[in-house]
């Protein structure tokens, strides 16, 4: 079998997507709700081609031999169409973040100003071979008034042309131009470099999926880039930690789901505590299956322990595998996680507040948690109903990132003839 | 007479910087204030230092034989550190812009969360040879609890190194490291180029200048960048505006500060509006020097007007000339802005509120006017206190930019335990 790529012009898709953020940025949230649902209607009534061009995916993938994995998260049902459409339900249920008041004030010489949210205007998606990113980042595009240029994974792009070609033809029976979601029809890689530099047609660019993939957007993009996903995450045990809480949060941050970006990599453990309860932390690990790769004081201490070196403390496993380290205080443990972290989520566990306060001001993170689990960064997990990725940059948006993020301001003034 | 230049380690300052930033941020508001005072007054004492400093530049200055706006702005008088000491105090005087909580809730299982302001961490000012900026940009970044990297425009070095070194005889005898200001005490351009890439130890580039020094960073750095500045304004005058009003606003915004970037370099108009009244036009700007170049139908109805090219709609005149541009309807002038605006302020005149409101729904710029002049959009006139720049992006900050634009946020999380 071999996959016909239609010839695709970029910049020209680009430029339409501008054109029909203008219209866009005219509609009312119910005209833009209105659609949210016609295009779950039409997900929901055309499952069954989804399906049959989702097979040529997976067909390919299985010549290919795809590890079981990658294959489960290319591979779609009924239920999963399903869950995709009621996720734009849920999409057009949440409150439009556009066209919102931030502040207004009046001069002294009467003119009004409003600071007003608005949208974007056209939004770069390059994400992996995942057919639920077309589907949510194109949602939560419309919703926020923002056009969208979807550039997807090769090895899902049967299946994500099936799902563009259902929502263009739900989009013709609304009041959102069809043209404001453009899919990169090829698996030509040049073809999605071109939207790198398009600064004059596309507003952002979003990469979504691993570290490869995010630094090339951000190290040959000029478009502005938010930057999602990389989660090197550590847990700081303070010498005043309790066991309980400190034991089940690593298990919990480490063994939950591995492979996630809001699981942990690295446990930083106080001299103190660790000479306390060593015993009782490898009986931990031990009994999830958690492989301890440690320092020093780490593999004298416990039997097994492989020794840590620079890879372990700068990757991300996402496996049962977790680095080990020991400090003699807390401004060591800030230190390293300086060093290694990438500014995802980072946590402290333990029972003084003036420690964990010094510990949340010091690191530089996104999320940082008290006595909780690291795997609450994420938008679902915080109430935020959608999330288009989880920002580890600190400029615009920081942490997972919802509607709002997906919106820039405007001064907007009213006079009567105001001059300086 | 030649320029001494210090070996500098711009990475080694910069790392300097950072670790500085940690110390700042454990600080009080009233620590930060008490450091602004003592800046102040320090300047005030030392001004004749300053001075003498101040004249080695001039002394180049005059020698290289650079115009006089250039030299007026380099030139240094008691008066003016006076102003600088006093901007100090304004900025004391105005609110702490980290430890806000934005907005806080709690999860089902009790997790409680916070969305808290922090500062950016480490700032890389990077500015022409205007000591002022020196002062302003070192006030706004302690006040909002960030370190500063100050790179001047070489003709300004000696200036701003008098003014450094003072600021940092203050410093110490305050609770912030003097650590936390650091000077690029050199004129070599690598130096400065060297700060662009420094990803691990700079938090954001801040250019501050013409448009020449801005892409520069823009282009070359890989530390994010808070793009300022060059304003490619419009007037749109519509069929529908009041003759007096656009006459006056037009006026206003070309010629009150012909080089600063909220000025208007091009006045677009409806076609009837524009056989009404061009006679009421051509002896305004008459009246006030200003040189018309335009459009064919401008051309040949004005005596006198120059035809305007590609050049003219694309570039800020700075100077007393305009560009003038007919058109049929409002659309047409909608995409003229968008061909050629650079997304900063955009006037409309008009006494139709939906024709208005059309215009700034659909033109795409930081500061949008209805029946006022460009000349507002600046954070003085609008009553921020104090500016760092006029951002010309659409991610983080529109707009003039005063504290808040110097912080980030965190999701401080406080639990008992949670995992999920």
């Amino acid at each position: 079998m071999t996959l016909t790529i239609e010839k695709t012009d970029v910049k020209k898709q680009a430029m339409m997507a501008k054109k029909a953020a203008k219209t866009l940025s005219l509609l009312t949230t119910e005209q833009k709700n209105k659609a949210l649902h016609k295009l779950a209607d039409h997900l929901d009534a055309n499952y069954q081609t989804i399906l049959d061009e989702n097979e040529k995916d997976l067909q390919r993938g299985r010549e290919k031999g795809f590890e079981e994995a990658f294959m489960d998260r290319l591979s779609l049902t009924k239920e999963r169409v399903e869950d995709f459409a009621n996720g734009l339900r849920q999409v057009a249920d949440l409150e439009d973040p556009t066209g919102k008041v931030v502040s207004d004030w009046t001069l002294e010489n009467q003119l009004q100003v409003q600071k007003v949210t608005v949208p974007l205007g056209v939004i770069g998606m390059i994400y992996e071979a995942r057919p639920n990113v077309t589907v949510d980042a194109t949602g939560l595009a419309l919703k926020s008034g923002n056009a969208i240029v979807l550039k997807g994974g090769s090895n899902a792009i049967t299946s994500n042309k099936a799902i563009v070609d259902v929502m263009h033809d739900a989009l013709e029976q609304t009041d959102i131009p069809k043209e404001a979601v453009q899919f990169i029809n090829t698996t030509d890689r040049e073809a999605a470099n071109e939207l790198f530099t398009m600064k004059e047609h596309i507003d952002v660019l979003i990469p979504r999926g691993g570290g490869a993939l995010i630094n090339a957007v951000v190290n040959n993009a000029t478009v502005p880039v938010l930057e999602t996903g990389v989660g090197n995450c550590h847990i700081y045990i303070d010498k005043e930690a309790d066991v309980e809480k400190a034991l089940n949060i690593l298990i919990n941050a480490k063994t939950d789901r591995p492979a996630v970006c809001n699981a942990a990599e690295t446990v930083i453990i106080h001299e103190e505590w660790f000479n306390e309860h060593k015993d009782a932390l490898t009986e931990k690990l031990a009994g999830y299956n958690v492989s301890i790769h440690g320092d020093e004081k780490v593999t004298a201490a416990i039997d097994g322990a492989k020794p840590a070196g620079e890879e372990d403390w700068a990757n991300e496993y996402l496996s049962l595998d977790i680095a080990v380290k020991v400090v003699g205080n807390l401004d060591d443990a800030v230190d390293h996680i300086e060093q290694y972290g990438t500014k995802h989520s980072e946590a402290i566990v333990t029972e003084n507040e003036e420690t964990a306060k010094r510990f949340m001001t010091l690191v530089d993170a996104a999320a940082l948690y008290h006595n909780a689990s690291t795997r609450f960064t994420d938008g679902g997990a915080l109430g935020f109903g959608a999330e288009i990725g989880i920002s580890t940059q600190k400029l615009h948006a920081r942490g997972p990132m919802g509607l709002p993020a997906l919106t820039t301001i405007k001064y907007m003034m009213h006079g009567t003839g105001q001059i300086r």
